[in-house]
């Protein structure tokens, strides 16, 4: 399947794409840019955007970036988001995620959505032992 | 709002629902039983085996438990199970998750969320080098 | 919580809604129609169209009323739809529906949604012996 | 992947399909008929009523055409539909949506789906300014 | 596509792993392992409890097995999983879903899908009539 | 129901919080700030980026602020934002969105989310003249 948008290489691309691609190519010391990023710079500014938002919002904090990929992959899974589970598994890969822990991962995520559907399907109002947060 | 079915009390439970209730409150410490599994108990084979799965799927293993809550929780969200996010919310922090560390997850969950569909509603076609796997 | 729009009464109605109001009582030997409707009504065009919709794809033919219900049941617990639970869960009841039945449905809904999961998540490949259909 | 229904061609469909084809081809001044329908005719009363829906729906009135085909992809985007991501892409080109409008409309889709899941993963509870409508 | 795991064919399983393969092959009548289970196999636990689930849920109770498999097709037709939406086809035919069938279940999941989004996105508000269940 | 997490008051504010907030009510020409933002306060560097975001995306642009509104509350209305929902019709209303307009939208949405499952959960192959794109 084709894009339903062109995706800019970056031979191509103008040179504020160019310095974001720059910047992703470094960030990650790989010498190609994927295609995530090719459709996204279509429009500069989103290309721009997302790009400091992933860096932001993945960097260490108070959850490890290893946690926040697969956080990320469960969010993939349950959306169906072919790209994004391709993508996001390599990465958790790279930061040490093994077979054993995508299995147990894909559990927790199978379960949730099983009991998601049990708990909205009943209706099941919440206890009030529950409310009293925060 | 009130359930779709009847809410079983421990002491109107069948002997093989007070098993189950019994096990749940020893696991947990606690001397009650929430909703979701008094709700359940209207079908004690699935009261029985949705709790034995918990059991399983949520012990620790090649993932450690907080790190299971976390990715329930943010499959709840996804999927906006509000029971759910209030219970696991409530787990997790029993399991040491601090504020910071529910903001910095449910930024994540945002985010891989935005670019689930950014990736989804452009057909963004998987890379080569991210098809190799495993 | 109130409505997005306004909720339009009978009494208050165009003749043009007044005639499906009219439609929908009949049809159900009830003397009152539910905010689903009311909300609908707002739009005289989309009133009639859904109803319409309704009455088509809820009438018995290839399956049997009461599947049909469970089976919009199955979909409204999947998508977290309270009005669709609390409405459709009563119809399947006037047309049979027990207790049990309405767990085995959940039960059911909750695997799948479950099921599904782990299927998109790992990207399991279509086998070819499935493929061969229809 | 082939399709889990046969697609019914033309040369072998019944009057009443024909019928609908017909229409389909006329109102869209083509001379082929795209899959969607020729899956939908299995059911020639599905294949009426959801081409009478489209037709009612999509027509002009409060909004425009085009409008109403960005909120269409924008549904499908979130919902991961590639069938309908891929027609109506093509459809809202037909009717005047460029390369930069169909980047931003993504935007918007992204963002929404990001701040629906902090909102719902949060639990936030709805202003009261914000419940006074209509 | 190919797996984000091992697809764990039976000559290299474990005895664990082989037991529930024959458990499979016996329950099916058939001589081959489809890729779902193969998958699952990476993490035996899970593959067990999954395969446990599947037998414990589908099997004939207060509804029949063929409307389980026809409520478990709303599912994954609702959530976008083409494996389940195969695999399950199948199994639905196997036990006498007919093409007709077919139509009629999509129509509703379609219907059920409008209607959900109607009442949840202009936040109509329950009918005191449809609370008090049960 | 209360959050998951604090709403932090202006009163009770960081300086780099009610930087923001500060930024919100001049762009708004408001005097208060709405719950979605206080719930993010918790996380500073996740209130400055969203709002930073929602400013880019909302823009006018190749798009006009109001289609963008109506966009954003379609995909709300598919993934059921309580919240969403209500701040974003507030804020469309605002922009000149009529209740004939809102219930368009929503018919919109409702075909969309029906088409969407009878095109996935069928499995039609996309034609090739769609995928000749862009």
């Amino acid at each position: 399947m084709s894009s339903l948008v062109r995706l800019v290489e970056y031979a191509e691309a103008s040179p504020e794409v160019r310095a974001v691609y720059d910047k992703i190519m470094t960030a990650r010391g790989t010498d190609w840019i994927n295609n995530f990023w090719k459709a996204l710079a279509n429009d500069p500014a989103l290309l721009g955007r997302v790009w400091a938002s992933v860096q932001q919002v993945m960097a260490p904090g108070a959850l490890d970036p290893l946690t926040k990929e697969m956080v990320y992959l469960a969010v993939s899974a349950t959306n169906n988001c072919e790209y994004c589970s391709y993508s996001h598994t390599a990465a958790a890969r790279r930061k040490g995620m093994t077979d054993a822990m995508l299995m147990e991962l894909m559990a927790v995520v199978g379960l949730a959505n099983e009991n998601n559907r049990l708990a909205n399907g009943l209706r099941i109002p919440v206890d009030e032992q529950f409310k009293a947060q925060p």
